[in-house]
């Protein structure tokens, strides 16, 4: 099966990586129609994880890496699910989640990494509707937590 | 009309409550197409409301009987809009929102028990996508707020 | 194209503001099948901006007109993406976000002014599934967030 967007990936010097186990009961992603419903993942490499309140715990530029680290991961989930990655036909939404003192507001400007990194990716179809907010606390003390729904064809 | 998803909750030493009334001017649930969304519930029963910010306020066991509450009176809307629990194919997703301290981490342990109840009453239809997370505070002072959307027949 | 909503919309004696520009690399909506996903709205007019955590900086009372204020600008969001609001079918659901002090519980209150302007303005069309809670900041330190789901004809 070809996979343009897997090889578009490649060509931007970044790497699919495993898909990570979900840290509690429940799936990666569900297909209902032609929407793929993905959970929320969270900014963990084998590297590294993105850890702390933004901005004091950790800062905006590391947040925002998170948020590409989650995309990654979650096209991972996309990928295990489709086969291809040619198979999404439209980046529908996305819900991105930033553990966030009560004094910060730019919770726009992190998530833009993950919405800058889809379009780079997918071009128009890469272009999504968004929500994106400053949350108490994230499961395991993340920094950015980012939900997606895809269409597929 | 049989209701096999009724019964087995009732196999399980649970009762469907009446389902509540909405806390404001919306509905419990709205069908477009395949798709059942259903509002934020919160935890409360006739018998208790598990109340306040988790854990110092509201023990995670306690917030995790509150997730199984929410998932009782979610199914009871679902059960008075459909007829049947029977109609419900696929648990497509929740969001569970905790009531939660800046420095609790533990959501997916909480809704985990929200995730559980979903599969030990529909089976493998009951695994779902999910997000998980810990917000400032939630209406009427809940420790735990769940939606869902549901495919149904 | 008849517009008998957006007549609806002046005959309330209100008006449908240019839709604003997205506050990232987003959309402010996108269609799938039958569903049109608009993007968190923020309570910002050419008047005013209400900001402010609630109900220590903002008001209650001036939270309820910030909400009414997102309605406006997510219906004018739809009528530039569907030409006329008559092709919306249905408001499926509304998330509403609101910048809460963590005692603060009342969101329901909150968001009330929204749900009950949109069924002023669709009638049953306008009734809806609805999830509300207190978030810990929003972007731009809007007071209120406002996503939907639409069913388009």
């Amino acid at each position: 099966m070809t996979d343009k967007i897997a090889q578009k990936i490649e060509s931007l010097g970044l790497t699919l990586p495993d898909a990570p186990a979900p840290v509690g009961s429940y799936l990666n992603c569900v297909r209902t129609g032609n929407q793929l419903h993905i959970s929320g993942g969270l900014p963990f490499t084998a590297e590294e994880k993105i850890q702390g309140v933004v901005p004091t715990e950790t800062s905006v530029e590391d947040a925002q890496r998170g948020a590409r680290h989650v995309v990654l991961n979650r096209l991972a989930v996309a990928k295990g699910e489709l086969g291809s990655l040619d198979k999404i036909t439209r980046v529908v939404s996305i819900s991105g989640f930033v553990s966030s003192k009560p004094d910060f507001y730019d919770h726009p400007v992190v998530i833009n990494a993950a919405s800058d990194l889809l379009v780079e990716i997918f071009g128009d179809a890469g272009k999504h509707s968004r929500v994106a907010m400053g949350v108490a606390a994230l499961p395991m003390n993340a920094s950015v937590e980012i939900s997606m729904i895809l269409e597929v064809a």
